[in-house]
């Protein structure tokens, strides 16, 4: 059994992590944390939670919860994560890290989107926490940078592609969808109900910050250097990520062939399902889970691939994809705690 | 391991109770019926059980299903459902009938309300699958009559009201709001996307056929018969059902003390939360579980009692608990299966 | 032309309130002010009034505002409101107040609710601006209280009843539900998107502040003190109440007699809808109208009848009335602004 | 005062036809036809309408209805069209066709995407209504073919661009996303709520129908062929378009110069707004009405511009343009019966 903290846990993402270890076998929750709840139960402010984590929200002393944890998720805001991580590493704890801190490999284009980095050293020890490209480096690894939503969608929507050269890099523009708990739970007026619901808009055009790491990983698995256009949207929905991916093809391969590539790349994951040709996927399949979902079209007219990849903004997307980790830095079963199927409708 | 059939995959109900058994542990889907998707894989047609249950959907043959089957999960509209049931019984299988035909005990209500009966000599036999209120008797039974959605919030919201003779039954009032699944999956145009969306009804007003089902169960519990006015509406979410349940007291209690009341009542029972004293409960946070929720205000300047209980009406309503009735028929633990805490957001 | 000023224009109201007055054909708007948008324009923060309504947001200066207004619209919330209303009226103008300053005719009951007030002498001039029931007194009105959503839309749901003593007032229990612009724009967490959307819940339940309203309206139809159940539920919708209102009959009248009585007490009424037999009222048809659709069943069951109503909350349960109330206090067409079908789906 | 019949009334295009023209001051309702409603009123089964549009549903006979209408707007899915629209045209009435049938000029391609033409003489005849770029021609016309809702929301967004040449038309790549009223009032399973809310997919992609009708307006713009990449999705609300249009810059305009650019080319219509620097469109802002949103961001680091158009789906993108071509036909003003402000929330 692994113990195990989750700091920050009252965002959407610490609930959804709360909700998947309150249900996974190898896990025991022994500290929750979160300011704006110090001193209260976790399920009086998420009373889904009710019978399932009743612990009592403590303040985030990285000392007394090292001592009990074993492996601690950070689901705090950039910034406010390196104030923390470098302490329970010393302490050591494994971490995953839900924030962007330790993401980018670069100190540079961290600090260029973000602000001074104060832990930099810890930038090359960190893992890129995609699985389905990085699991090696993650089964041995002490800290592992959760990827971000969007960048997940992407890497998995255009891996093959790019690992077998089958696309111009040059081309790539990528318009994605994202579901309202991908803006988090802070008191903003454009998360207010009225102003989400029945609305739909673009934002962030050509400076959302998941630029940089979409690009990082899309230049490993290219060889060389990818700039891409990503156009992030806001959808009326809870969860759900959905991204829209047009690559230039370098050879003329139809939409069987792009599925057949595809197929084989993927055919040991667990959490990635390839779509039937004329099948497209849609985010309410994979809600509540870990999945990723993949469908295209070749589209002969224009030479172009249109790849659709949906995952759960909040599950693969942070949480679930976290646990993942999680089962792979301490050697569990990848799967465990993630096997529920998914909540349709 | 049980072998389990289920008979009406396509509807929402029957991808409910798939998404359920998949996750099952003592639990082995051996047959998977769908008329409307016959010789197809049911997760074609429901692509959120892609790797899960890929079974294709075969015709209802009685005979060679039970074969197969140690338990089956009737999942039929009413009347459908009365003509396989008795053959199911005949060949040795348990049954989970998730229709009304075997809910109401008296064949003449049945037929007022529904239409002739053409296996009236089951009623006696069949046991109303209320485990909260039922359970011995669910125990040893070979025919559980799943209730209906409705019925099961009404009837955990009233029970320790009655039970104790607390309120004056003559004055029950029911305002109960249901997600769009229970409307079923079937092509009307009330049920399309734009006539819900951004909408809301009453429906049936004195006319809706969970009043008998509902009256039945309040009448056992008060010792004579109940009458009540019963008023649903329809919500424009997908899951959930919350029932605003009005009734005079006999006494003047305080909410702290009908809580008190309500919380002895339940104190052993796994999947019903009663809220502490100043909170309500939200049909989001019982999402994709076999949850109730019940919370409840005692209002001095009228006498009444306000009592809210909520559900997931697909899953307490309908599949989590045909699971909940299966695991007591056949002696596994009862909330195998049904753990998950609950989705939120 | 009527010049007018709307003050609190940067909530929902205080937005549909510009939206109906910049297609007024006899309104002008001269004044718009707003604390958070102060010296930006109106339109920067809602881009759908861009090309409608253009003004800069001042700041609430009474004098320099009443100098240039004929009418003003007063959309703060309570307590703000009394503290510049009698300084407008003082200065000349007419008031339409749609905060609930001025709808309780009773000092010590509004204290009891809300807090001290501080214009006391001016409850016995404002006129409550209901004009299916008080127009006569709103015609010559220099101040009218504009009614709450709630209450408007029980009162036109049951004064038929109580007027012509069909019903016995003790046994009234009403049920409603309202879309989410009714919880304002403020920032809470309850009303982000996530904690919305997918939920439904009661709250203020024996504690709401619409009931004193509620029951002073009741009160003046029956011709004797009145006291209700009144709980209140938000939809995750964004407009529209609908309130399921239960009262004992006195004699045993039918649906369609009941609906005969409606008829004629509503015959000559612009904005009423009684429904025919059989069918039952949506909050999706009256969106973004001044209109009040009114549907019934009698259940000769329980000897009840059951009405059901429904309005916009911000149009007919604020903004459109007020704008009645406008034009009826100005001597225009009680209808003029308020003439588009409502906006379906 | 010009008498109109619509024809086709009861899909959720001929009923917001009728709102339109229900308010509309220089247009009387004179015939409104339904298969579906044959002999009831069409409030009846569109009670929004009730009290604005009562009339009873007639059969489709085009000798009586020309007898009594000006103008005929013909709201059928294409083929059904064609077979009628000849017909009015002999009968001397105008005909505004909400259809795909006469948009297309080349017979060959609308054969290619739909299926023989069985008028195919008008098509030269016929003039595209778009009144932005075809306003003169629409003026004298007898046959307007209303463009479509993508159609609509691509033309405007890249007529600037285009028209000056500062994009390489061969770089368009169009990701759109509608509403759902947009799939029709057809029973179909993928139209149910619960098959829609919460969720989001791409459908069509590569093979949709407006792709031919976006090429041949971006053509003419563009003085030669113009392919591209369009990929419509479903969103999860009833009204609105958004397409996100990315483009290769010709030489290296900054946002401020484009806009600059858009500003100049739309200033006097009344229906296009362009949105200063730093706001982005939302389909919440136009809701009900004619308007046009349109925004946009270069992107320096990939050379490409991002433009985001939005409209409402049913009225620009159907209805409201009908009207606009109608107004135009007729010597009207172009806005008569337009001018309502969007609802919002």
């Amino acid at each position: 059994m692994q113990r195990v903290a989750v700091i920050g846990a009252s965002g959407y993402t610490g609930v959804e992590l709360l909700r998947l270890l309150a249900a996974h076998p190898q896990a025991e929750i022994v500290a929750v944390t979160s300011r704006q709840y110090e001193g209260q139960s976790i399920s009086r402010a998420f009373p889904s939670l009710s019978g399932f984590v009743d612990r009592d929200c403590e303040s985030l002393d990285v000392q007394t919860i090292a001592a009990r944890a074993d492996v601690v998720f950070t689901a705090l805001p950039h910034k406010s994560a390196m104030a923390v991580v470098p302490g329970f590493l010393k302490a050591g704890c494994k971490v995953v890290d839900l924030s962007a801190d330790y993401r980018l490999h670069d100190q540079h284009i961290y600090e260029d989107w973000y602000q001074t980095h104060t832990s930099p050293e810890l930038l090359e020890e960190a893992v890129y926490g995609l699985p389905e490209l990085y699991r090696a480096q993650i089964v041995g690894a002490c800290l592992v940078a959760n990827p971000g939503c969007y960048p997940t969608s992407v890497a998995l929507g255009l891996a093959p592609l790019l690992k077998e050269r089958l696309v111009d890099h040059r081309s790539l523009i990528i318009d994605s969808k994202s579901g309202t708990t991908g803006a988090g739970r802070g008191l903003k007026e454009g998360s207010l109900y009225c102003e989400v619901n029945e609305g739909f808009k673009a934002y962030g055009i050509a400076s959302h910050r998941h630029t940089p790491e979409i690009e990082q990983t899309l230049s490993q698995l290219a060889g060389e250097a990818v700039v891409v256009n990503f156009t992030p949207h806001l959808l009326p929905v809870d969860r759900g990520i959905l991204s829209t991916i047009y690559a230039q093809q370098n050879s003329d391969l139809t939409t069987a062939e792009l599925l057949e590539c595809f197929g084989r790349y993927y055919v040991n994951e667990p959490f990635v399902r390839v779509l039937p040709e004329g099948q497209l996927p849609n985010i309410a399949h994979v809600r509540g889970t870990n999945l990723c979902d993949i469908g295209m079209v070749a589209d002969a007219r224009t030479g172009r691939v249109v790849v659709v990849s949906v995952i759960d903004n909040l599950c693969k997307g942070a949480a679930g994809q976290a646990v993942q980790n999680f089962n792979l830095m301490t050697g569990l079963d990848e799967s465990a705690g993630l096997t529920m199927a998914p909540l349709f409708p």
